[in-house]
């Protein structure tokens, strides 16, 4: 055969295209690498992983016009072909295995690339290299001899060096206790898993595969946990649950005066937070099939409070000035040492915090979003108890903390509850009756009043959630039921029995006592009208203030993180005056950005390092403390006339003012709010 | 004034004596630095921890020839006047208050010296140089401010780099959660204490004083404790305690075997020997009137048996070929990790082991005796269930264990027990009348049989313990009762009673019933001698082997370890044939070495890392499987025939066999066993 006696092959390999020359007899394997082809191996190519497998494609190809080059590879040995049986791998060669016995066209299936990626769901597509911190790597080492100088460990250790050009490794001692075991029962062979390349946290016995993290947002109200699978980066589950901090107060602040009043108090609530993650973590491992000893890694993200009671860091020097954070960079640490009951070397980290109160989570947030990545300006606002805002693009990036207080949650607000089944999640007032439409949570489609769905016994509604409140206010102003100051309007009395007044007091009657579940009326006050007032503008005045440190007059993005982000009309929204004006269409809700954020650092520890750079890096600005603030949070109470203040709201508005009941379909049409979609 | 104008003054520094030019108005503490004398300090020259105190020395001095000199120095201010007031410093000065005026002769109290040095009590007395791995330093922190980026942790970091020339810190998570509230309360001067100055392990509030160590022990049968303050080098207590282990096995391959077949056995052991120290620690902190929770460092020394149940592994290979241990080199971990209740940031840090047999325990009795950085051939052994011998010098160092088994320790003899009070702990035999004379532990001075002593119901003996089974039958050969190998002499019987046989089968009443507390008589017997004559040729038979591997005929000197060795008189092991021929003055009982090693280790990094070096330089031998094993242990076995065998036993012996009885009183005299000094 012509083709064993030439010294050199081509080898194409897809689907990148590379190309180059290889040595008759060389390994697949090494000749892909070398032209910058990464295939995946645990193995360290030796036959047992079954992951560097490739497709050798059939057809005429280069010069040679061959019909079939599955004699261009060197057959497969009985090592090779147990693997293959065993994985069911069918019609595919190992590239650790095969030599290159002449030309080949070679396709590398998604599954044996390595540095497999994920796509982030944030609002800007980003793609995520997997390169987790934790992983795994097999390796054969020599069996001790009588006589011979050192332990198993550096046996190991020498193993790793040279299999795996691994120095300067620790190894925790429950890997230590471990070690021999597994070393006995597969004559030398194990599989390592490896923090940074730094610390062996465990040693498995043979080839074993399997290494899984935790990522996990810690808020003050919920917790979630996402399970990923390290090595191909998939989320296996996603569990969430009750901070069970909050019968410790409901509140940031409320938390940190627990802890202050009660001696064991910070104690009690690190304690539950630990316990909580640890029933995440059991629940995401059963629906996955493994066990939280299978854990390996985890990345937690927080709000400065969250974060320190997580570390057991009493946070009362959060609760006042100067709000000094206890650490604000990266804390890497045993899971263990929190509590946490994963893999007993498993390790946890928390992404760095910026100030007092903008935190790893915003972090977490902004590494899913990435402003710092792009050339157009973005503006990042996660709501919350407070709401977190950064505001920059590549150049240059500015974060502030305004306190919104918990309006936007649905606490302070003489109806409002949690968004929680039979809560009310949209509202819509109709212009010419001032008769309002709902939306409950867990329900499909719009409730009129009077409606079978709310006389029946089930599905009545409970209360009010923080976005339907931002609607409600909204609509009420258009309807002209309360005016630019927010002042309930006593004209509006006469076209509907729904605005009430006592005394000069006035209040709007959403659902009468008849349609709820409580058997109490739900309605919106004057009360709950200022708290929403005072809430935006502080929202409001924090974008703002921004705005004027970069010296911009508008923004080309608006994110909106966080669950509340996710339930918010982003017109109304615009319409109240929370938000500056933008594009509708540029304005995304991306839902939970800071656990997005949390599983990008789980899964790529450059990402880590990226978060540590961005938090030195980003600007943090005290808005509370501005000279502008109070002028500006005075002027920002009112209710804005939309048609002056937001250009981009322009077209529907003017359409909707000349003929509000005919148009609202129109409306409906050229504005997608995305909870509608 | 002409000082006040000369621009450099002269300072003479005692005892040293280091002289040198100085600048007008220098701080005396750096300029004693620059000239080679280091000072404690530990608040960084802030006048608070008057640990610098200097002694202004009056009298003529230098060309000035002035009487007086005190006004040579910079007066007192404020602040060094309230720290001597405080510290009841009279008459001396703070060298980082004091600045240079004029000429100087200053006397550096040792305990201002830095550096502080303890003397080993060991066969070469050593001096020790206090350099510890964990330390405490003083440091002042910025307070934080509005807007300011960074937390606490960061802040710290930056003083400690500022006022420390400290990099690259971590801290420990229980040092974390303390660092805002003692930042705090005291203005932001917090103590810190780092491990290899790399870890904070601990955060106190203001100037802080206090930082301890425990150096300990695990022996098969007993753990000793020694609590050291880690500033001054000082032992505070020390404290042993039987090993609870015994109770799953008496010696180590019961231990493995235990480990091997109760599942739950290592984990059991580990915890025993936890909860040991604990108790140790307890008891030793107690004494010293501070708390475990004060220990912030531990060195551990071990077997490899005990070190390996100490770190929680299964030493199950530890008890067959190729005798792998887990781990060789040093381990550094946190004590709470083994479950120590030490402070929750304490270091635990196990010296290296050598070979499956010779373990951190043995390194430490070399880091105490130093063959290593003698010129002489030293002899080192440390006589356990295993005997650990280590032979050479600065050039090259062998080491070896030799499989004595417990004979030498009491068990597995008639009537044999552990050293213990009421045990006979020496014998003699009149070479004439064959009647024995004993001395017990816990009692004064020779008993003859017969005496009151015996015969009065308390302070009978229980048993014989090791050291006088070696004399027993050292003597009994002296005597002509048993011959050169070991058997019975027939003709023996005739001149005393206490020489008894049944059948051909003797054995030698060394106490008789009415005189022990147990109502039966003490017995040596042919079994006895047997298992003496194997133990002491297995010991000889190891140090002959490394002999031979060094190529050389005679040693030095003979350093006899471990707690066995001080009771031991060597020259009867000498004429059993224990041990090669020696200048008897050349041989010396250490004690517990293998604990000196450890408090060395404990108080001076830079034997850690020596211990280290050490492990991998020393050669290990192994001796059961080396060729001539065999030959050199059958021919081992008998009694050598001494005045050949032992040069330097002859004139005491060839004296002895001329005339026993008479020349008695003078053999004593001309040779003193340590344990009769």
């Amino acid at each position: 055969m012509p083709e064993s006696t030439t010294l050199e092959h081509t080898v194409v390999l897809m689907p990148s295209g590379r190309r180059g020359r290889v040595p008759h007899g060389a390994i697949l394997l090494d000749e892909a690498r070398a032209l910058g082809v990464e295939l995946e191996s645990i193995c360290g190519g030796r036959q047992t992983c079954g992951k560097c497998q490739v497709v050798v494609e059939e057809g005429h190809f280069a010069k040679h016009g061959l019909s079939s080059q599955a004699d261009h590879l060197s057959p497969a040995g009985s090592r090779e072909a147990e693997t293959c049986l065993s994985q069911a791998i069918e019609g595919r060669r190992l590239a650790c295995a095969a030599q290159v016995l002449g030309d080949l066209l070679i396709t590398v299936p998604e599954e044996s690339q390595a540095h497999k990626q994920i796509i982030a769901k944030a609002a800007t597509e980003r793609v995520i290299e997997v390169r987790p911190t934790v992983r795994q790597v097999y390796v054969e080492v020599e069996a001790a001899a009588l006589g011979e100088a050192g332990g198993d460990w550096e046996r190991l250790q020498r193993a790793l060096y040279e299999q795996w050009d691994l120095v300067s490794l620790r190894i925790d001692p429950s890997a230590l206790a471990d070690l021999q075991g597994a070393l006995r029962a597969a004559d030398g062979g194990v599989t390592v898993t490896l923090w940074a390349d730094a610390e062996v946290l465990r040693v498995e016995a043979g080839y074993a595969e399997g290494v899984y993290g935790l990522a996990v947002d810690v808020g003050t109200t919920t917790i979630a946990g996402h399970l990923c699978d390290l090595r191909t980066g998939k989320l296996l589950a996603s569990k969430a649950a009750m901070n069970p901090q909050v019968r410790y107060g409901e509140d940031l602040m409320s938390r940190v005066s627990y802890g202050m009043s009660e001696p064991q108090g910070v104690e009690r609530m690190h304690r539950a937070v630990v316990r909580a993650v640890n029933e995440l973590a059991e629940a995401a491992t059963a629906e996955a099939g493994i066990s939280p000893l299978d854990i390996c890694d985890s990345v937690f993200v927080a709000n400065p409070v969250m974060h320190h009671l997580l570390l057991g860091i009493d946070p009362v020097e959060l609760g006042r000035a100067p709000f000094a954070l206890a650490v604000s960079g990266p804390v890497d640490l045993r899971a263990k040492d929190l509590g946490l009951a994963f893999h007993p070397a498993a390790r946890a980290h928390l992404l760095p915090c910026v100030a007092g109160h903008v935190g790893a989570d915003h972090m977490a947030v902004l590494l899913a979003e990435a402003p710092h990545q792009q050339d157009e300006l973005m503006l990042v606002i996660d709501v919350g108890t407070n709401a977190e805002i950064a505001l920059g693009n590549r150049q240059r990036l500015l974060c502030a903390s305004s306190p919104t207080g918990p309006a936007f949650e649905g606490a302070q607000i003489s109806h409002g509850q949690r968004a929680a089944p039979g809560a009310v999640e949209h509202v819509r007032i109709d212009l010419d009756t001032r008769e309002p439409r709902i939306q409950l949570i867990g329900q499909e489609g719009w409730i009129e009043p009077g409606s079978s769905r709310l006389t029946a016994g089930s599905g009545r509604p409970t209360g009010i959630c923080g976005s339907a409140i931002i609607e409600a206010v909204a609509e009420m102003f258009l309807a002209g039921i309360i005016d630019a100051d927010g002042r309930f309007n006593e004209q509006a009395t006469d076209r509907s029995e729904r605005v009430q007044f006592e005394g000069r007091t006035g209040q709007y009657l959403l659902v009468d006592s008849n349609s709820t579940a409580t058997g109490r009326p739900i309605v919106i006050t004057q009360l709950d009208i200022r708290a929403i007032q005072l809430a935006k503008a502080a929202l409001y005045t924090g974008v703002k203030l921004l705005m004027g440190q970069l010296g911009v007059e508008r923004v080309d993005r608006i994110v909106l993180a966080g669950a509340f982000g996710s339930f918010i009309s982003p017109k109304h929204a615009m319409l109240l005056g929370m938000i500056p004006d933008c594009d509708l269409d540029r304005v995304v809700a991306v839902g939970n950005a800071a656990g997005d954020g949390a599983r990008i650092a789980l899964l790529n520890q450059d990402q880590r390092a990226e978060a540590e750079r961005l938090a030195g890096w980003v600007e943090h600005v005290q808005t509370a403390s501005h000279p502008d603030f109070q002028e500006q949070f005075v002027a920002a109470l009112a209710i804005p006339h939309a048609s002056d203040a937001f250009p981009h709201l322009k077209p529907s508005l003017s359409g909707r003012r000349a003929g509000p009941v005919a148009r609202r379909s129109r409306r409906r049409e050229s504005v997608s709010p995305i909870n509608e979609r």
